[in-house]
């Protein structure tokens, strides 16, 4: 298993490959590994891809990162986990996460965009087996969801675990893709009677809702408090 | 191309196929043409997903919609876009949307979860050639932005249309699956000393920001002040 201290022998930038630079916006590009960590940590679902009887499927789930691996749960019911499970030597992957930041209108409906930040990873997909492994990477897709939780919860037990399946995709061939900045209209359209600007989305937390039966006493951890 | 009132004479749900239902959890699968409308036209950006020399590729993209078609645009040197115009009969996809309303903090870990509306559409991706579908495709992306933009913006010119592949996809085989509802602790877990409760995500906007260059006068319009 790669970890933190391995990481920091690395180079600071991933190496592009034909997969990873866009046929265009190129300079939308990033290979920063910094960058890449920090949108994959703020992202709740990924979006993983995988080919089926030669289509594509798309689905949403949950993940967790451990230095350069990210780590997918589910069932061990689930498709792509029990694909991934029968697969030699691992199940080709695209795993890919969004973030939105603000719509973009321009006076021109051609130049309407939005600022994101993105990153896809192109890998394989391998089950994991080694049951430290395991425990790992379920400790940090729950420290995913609110760091420090997997402490404040109890650990999955045998029957658990066992139900469990867990894949890994090591951070190799990854980019990172974003747009920034304000609205980019033609010259001669800046005369034009339209509204031109940014509608920032908003971010962040509402307050925590305590479970109807959550016994009385316990307070709001401060992991929750700091949001 | 199928517009509302075709859509008025189908039935309130789409058919489930091997492909839209799901292995496990299948009690939070729904085929409802309202509701899956409704987790579609409150995304921003899909997660396009298609085959790329047999390995899966999964991109964000903006996208419309107009009654039961999807449409997603790009530039025409993109690689999803190039492809559906090559593909004989089209390309074939998975385009799915995801919004994460709340983090599920149990007192179990293997209960964590979020709650989340997802929509999941399997199908072939056709490249938009006639004209007025094209015009009409991309108003519908305009407005999927923010809605009654397209009436206050500059139509696309001739340049501007040829630079701007559009490709369609219908709605037929589809799903949406969710998870509503607060924390689904073991009852033996009740009692151990862990917070467990629900933690909302905020949604909406920011306050607009007018951009640098705005010509002085030009007020924000109704629909932005309504969001």
């Amino acid at each position: 298993m790669q970890g933190t201290s391995q990481a920091t022998a690395q180079s600071a930038a991933y190496t592009p490959t034909d997969r990873t630079v866009p046929t265009r916006s190129a300079d939308r590009a990033s290979y920063d590994r910094e960058l890449v960590h920090s949108i994959l940590d703020e992202a709740y679902v990924c979006h993983l891809g995988f080919v089926r009887d030669g289509l594509p499927v798309v689905l949403p789930t949950l993940f967790g990162r451990v230095g350069e691996t990210l780590y997918v749960h589910g069932s061990t019911g689930s498709r792509p986990l029990r694909m991934t499970g029968r697969a030699d030597p691992g199940l080709p992957v695209c795993l890919t996460v969004t973030h939105v930041d603000a719509l973009v209108l321009a006076r021109s409906a051609f130049h309407h965009s939005i600022n994101y930040r993105s990153v896809v990873v192109h890998g394989m997909a391998y089950d994991v087996t080694d049951p430290e492994e395991k425990r790992t990477a379920l400790d940090a897709l729950v420290d995913h969801v609110v760091a420090g939780r997997s402490r404040d919860s109890r650990p999955a037990d045998k029957k658990e675990l066992a139900a469990t399946a867990v894949i890994r995709l090591d951070l190799n061939e990854v980019s990172a893709k974003l747009r920034t900045g304000g609205v980019n209209d033609e010259p001669e359209d800046l005369a034009l009677p339209h509204w031109a600007g940014l509608v920032p989305l908003r971010k962040g937390y509402e307050a925590p809702v305590d479970a109807p039966d959550l016994t009385p006493g316990i307070e709001l951890p401060g992991y929750l408090r700091e949001l």
